[in-house]
């Protein structure tokens, strides 16, 4: 693993465990004045460009060679440089036999991009407003912005076009920018849609098709700061455009973490996280977006939302800004900075993993181990179709490695019998002080193996882990190769957890045989995430589609039918991703129709001109 | 300690363990249907009837003899039958030298109560929609519901009178009959203020004084049903109008708690806990009431808010209702039910005490606590004063516990040099398994003693813990003895908090001077809740006020010099008492005008003719 996915992953150090120990060694004096540390800003790195066509760094892309070995470029990550073998032979026998080195569907990235709407009013006053360095009309940047990355998005904008896009980047450098920038939108009537690192997978960046009027994309990206940190309160003041991993880096250099780790880590920001109402994947410890965030500052069309201090804990009603823009997926204002909360960084970090004989012992595992609380900060299950991938996603073993990999499958599959069809994998993320990292470890094993678990050990728990990172680049690089693969998630109480995977994998293939789809659906799911009340349910599906005349319909059409599947089997709209555009027609099924009333009645109160008509959810989106 | 408080205080008995076994060995089976409970209704105990000239049940008084020995009448709580010899010598000694059994301030109790205003046509249509024993004109019952708990309402109903109060009581008896009243109110312009407990202390109830039009008071006392508990999932649906202490009755027998205790838990509502956005004595271990409930439903002057079921974590924005009602203080629509996260009792609940030599030894070991991780369910300090006052509030000793009493004083004081007059005590509660309680029993003390601490022993912290209940008894009872007392709260970042402390008790001092008031005021603080960030801060300020033309008038300036005093110290302007009418003269200073703008905006579009006109908050007290 290189230094960069180091850097984010692990976030932890020699010199950060040594920054660590002074953090904590320092006795707290109830007396002294606030210190708070104002970190450098961190110099921007060339190495971290990001891809437009695709989803991540420029320097990772997968590809298959002639002998069908699969590589990862670059050196970012574990498997950056390493070979994979059984990959492509595995796609071949699970999903369609013709995916092949030799037949590609070669992408036409850039799409047409429509050419800008102009509001010369509007323009004007914007160049007194910012500098000519933080305005472009350049097509390629402004078709970034107007997409984010689901499928149907990712499809568009390399096998075929986005028929609107914003007319306008904007990157405003303060918050008294930005205000001005709202103010001079509200007296020309120009629609703003803030951005931040483009990751949503819901349309939510999407633009309206019969939107008129102009559309500026307010890219939050030089609005990176972390401003200050409080090491005694424990608390944090960020911009909104920082984007995780520099969040990760700048409180790593104090001895601090936020501990939020969405899968987008590397390229969200901490505006689309609030946008959003993400959730990380160490929530278990950490918490989700809501549990972090303290306050925040917004500019709205109605002027500056801003407050006092933050507080740990308040009872004021409606002036608690979170409630507001939690969620608002950027239809409210836009978020300039929010307070968050900042923990040290662990003493420890293990990786750890379990097999289990199948599916059914590992969801009794999670409950138990939910239910007996000192959960380990991140636990995930894969089914047997995951542990399948996973497996071929290792890198090529020689020498005694390969002995003691294939030691380890005998013993797995010859002498306790878990049988290679069946069996899956849950991965767990220990943190804490050593001692907490003991215990966790003691009583997570202990409990696995009531119900038949094996450690599969360390490393397969990172790989497990770090193979999030992996998964979006998989997605882009099979569609060259004919495949057409993304992931939705719900939640759901813990009894209807399995009957939600099985009937929601059978309706998939229902949908798929229904349209006589070739070769066999790629259906699999995970746990991802565990609540005392329930747990979140990530689905993964791909298919074969050449020869399809519409592909991406195609798609769109069995993910509809698989959310509505998801609903009937009592799981939610959504977890974490949002509603965006792409699953509001499902909001009457799941509130009253006074709820839309209220949601409607409340944005006109705020936004009575729709300055922030992303249309996301219940909010006036002219195309829906 | 009688039944009923063992039964909300402890809310683990025997029955209760061997539940809470049945429950945790049946082991989960994630194929099994959806198994709810459906509890029978709690018959109605006469016993438990309420006061309403003071706070509380109406066997409780506290009351002196001629001889000066102060008892507690009943026998519902530890203290009940117990003879307090030392409490009024040290009033004399510490507040003010004439407070005396022989020198009373009668109450006047009723007051002149106003008429009501009679809306002819919705009482002839509220009369279709409910019963006849659901409605009441009754003055003091209408009384009643125009007043919460503050000390300037208490001392209006015993010594003044209160210029406003709801025309009419409706109790309806089911969701149907809360829209039917709604609607028939919005057609009718009549104004609407729901009525849970009745113990809020931030005059949230106060009915304005220039609201012309008729208000009916909406009690929820009749829809007070636990609904289901689904013991797998770990939630019920519980009615708006349940009172603390009976939904801890029905979740006991099923080996469930909800652990929210709010002081006021005897009385007060799941609909006034989301309502004030409530915090419990247990927050450490079962949350403060935002991260209990999951979901809920509404009557609004919009229609009813319904979701089609509760999920463990959602992103889905606006359609999230709880953002809409946690602290909305009656002024956007009525809940009439909410699922909430249950836990199974716990199997173990230890109290626990420690004393340290000095409040600034005890705000460090708090710190520490607090950072380390696994803080016991309750943590409270209480400074010097306070813990004098604990003192006085213990019963008689005869006999070896009189000599062990004195002995450890000895010990305390001779041995350790502890200062009488500087000491202060921290009550812990520990709940969990056996396991977890010993754990976390062990790393407690051993970090007191780090800082100074000595274990003062369970029956001390229990005694601490119950206190609290007993505090509201007192407040109203010393009235009789011309002497006035309240308290108030705020949320603090950790190194703000010992200054804030010092500074305001400093302010109410100066105050009280610059008044010339009698005798010593007596202001007292503990430290109630942490946060990673920061605690939650209690202050108690009671004065003589024999003499005084308008003492309720004179304890309110002083309160507001308080007030600012917190502010500028860097204090919230509440961790959860909530803002009212008592604190919206402040707002102002903690929000941008934006919020303002926001707030009232939001509430229009809403409630378009302010059929929820209690006037908290932002909105629209015509009286303000």
């Amino acid at each position: 693993m290189s230094t960069e996915g180091a850097r984010f992953v692990l976030a932890l150090s020699a010199t950060a465990v040594g920054v660590w120990r002074e953090a904590v060694a320092t006795p707290f004096d109830p007396r002294s004045a606030l210190a708070r540390i104002e970190p450098e800003p961190l110099p921007t790195d060339p190495d971290d460009a990001e891809s437009l066509d695709v989803w991540g760094f420029r320097d990772t892309r997968f590809r298959a060679r002639k002998d069908g070995v699969v590589e990862l470029t670059g050196r970012r990550y574990e498997l950056s440089g390493q070979e994979l073998p059984d990959l492509l032979r595995w796609v071949q026998d699970t999903i369609h036999p013709d995916v092949s080195p030799h037949d590609l569907n070669p992408a036409h990235y850039p799409p047409p991009i429509p050419p800008p709407v102009r509001n010369p009013a509007f323009l004007e006053e914007l160049q007194k407003i910012v500098g000519a360095d933080q305005l472009s009309e350049d097509p390629e940047l402004r078709l970034r912005r107007g997409h984010g990355h689901t499928l149907e998005e990712m499809w568009a904008i390399k096998y075929g076009s986005l028929p609107r896009v914003p007319d306008l980047v904007v990157w405003p450098q303060d918050e008294a920018q930005v205000e001005a920038l709202v103010q001079s939108a509200v007296r020309h009537d120009v629609v703003l849609i803030p951005y931040g690192g483009g990751t949503n997978v819901t349309d939510a960046l999407r633009c309206p098709e019969r939107e008129g009027r102009t559309i500026a994309s307010v890219d939050m990206g030089r609005m990176n700061r972390v401003l200050w940190i409080d090491p005694v309160n424990r608390m944090a003041c960020i911009q909104a455009g920082a984007v995780g991993r520099n969040i990760q880096r700048v409180l790593a250099k104090h001895g601090f973490t936020l501990g939020h780790e969405p899968d987008s880590v590397e390229f969200s920001t901490l505006g689309g996280w609030i946008a959003t109402h993400c959730s990380g994947m160490k929530k278990n410890r950490y918490g989700n977006i809501e549990d972090i965030v303290l306050d925040l500052r917004v500019v709205s069309a109605r002027g500056l939302l801003d407050r006092s201090a933050a507080f740990p804990r308040e009872s004021v009603g409606s002036a608690d800004l979170r409630r507001w823009m939690l969620g608002s997926e950027g239809c409210f204002g836009i978020v300039t900075s929010a307070v968050v909360k900042v923990v040290p960084l662990p003493e420890a970090q293990v990786y750890g993993s379990v097999v289990f004989p199948d599916f059914e012992s590992g969801v009794r595992f999670l409950y138990e181990l939910q239910m007996q609380g000192n959960t380990p900060a991140s636990v995930r299950l894969v089914d047997n179709l995951q542990f399948q991938l996973s497996q071929m996603l290792k890198p090529r073993s020689t020498g005694l490695k390969q002995l003691e990999s294939r030691l380890q499958r005998l013993f797995v599959t010859r002498v306790k019998g878990f049988a290679l069809d069946r069996m899956t994998a849950c991965t767990l993320v220990f943190e804490g002080s050593r001692e907490e990292v003991k215990a966790q470890q003691k009583s997570t094993y202990a409990l696995a193996r009531r119900y038949g678990g094996l450690s599969g050990g360390s490393s397969n728990g990172q790989r497990g882990y770090q193979l999030t990172f992996g998964i979006a680049y998989i997605r882009d690089w099979i569609m060259n190769h004919w495949l057409l693969g993304e992931s939705f998630e719900t939640s759901v109480p813990w009894n209807q957890a399995l009957p939600l995977c099985e009937s929601v994998k059978r309706r998939i293939r229902e949908e798929c045989a229904k349209r006589e789809l070739a070769g066999t659906p790629f259906v699999t799911c995970r746990v991802t995430q565990l609540y005392p009340t329930g747990v979140c349910i990530y689905f993964y599906f791909a298919f074969y589609f050449k020869g399809l005349v519409n592909p991406a319909e195609t798609y769109a059409e069995i993910e509809y039918a698989a959310r509505d599947e998801i609903l009937r089997a009592g799981g939610s709209l959504s977890h974490h991703h949002g509603v965006g555009k792409i699953r509001q027609r499902f909001l009457p099924r799941v509130h009253s129709p006074g709820v839309a009333t209220w949601a409607r009645e409340l944005k006109a109160a705020v936004d009575p001109s729709n300055v922030f008509a992303a249309g996301n959810q219940l909010f006036s989106n002219p195309d829906a």
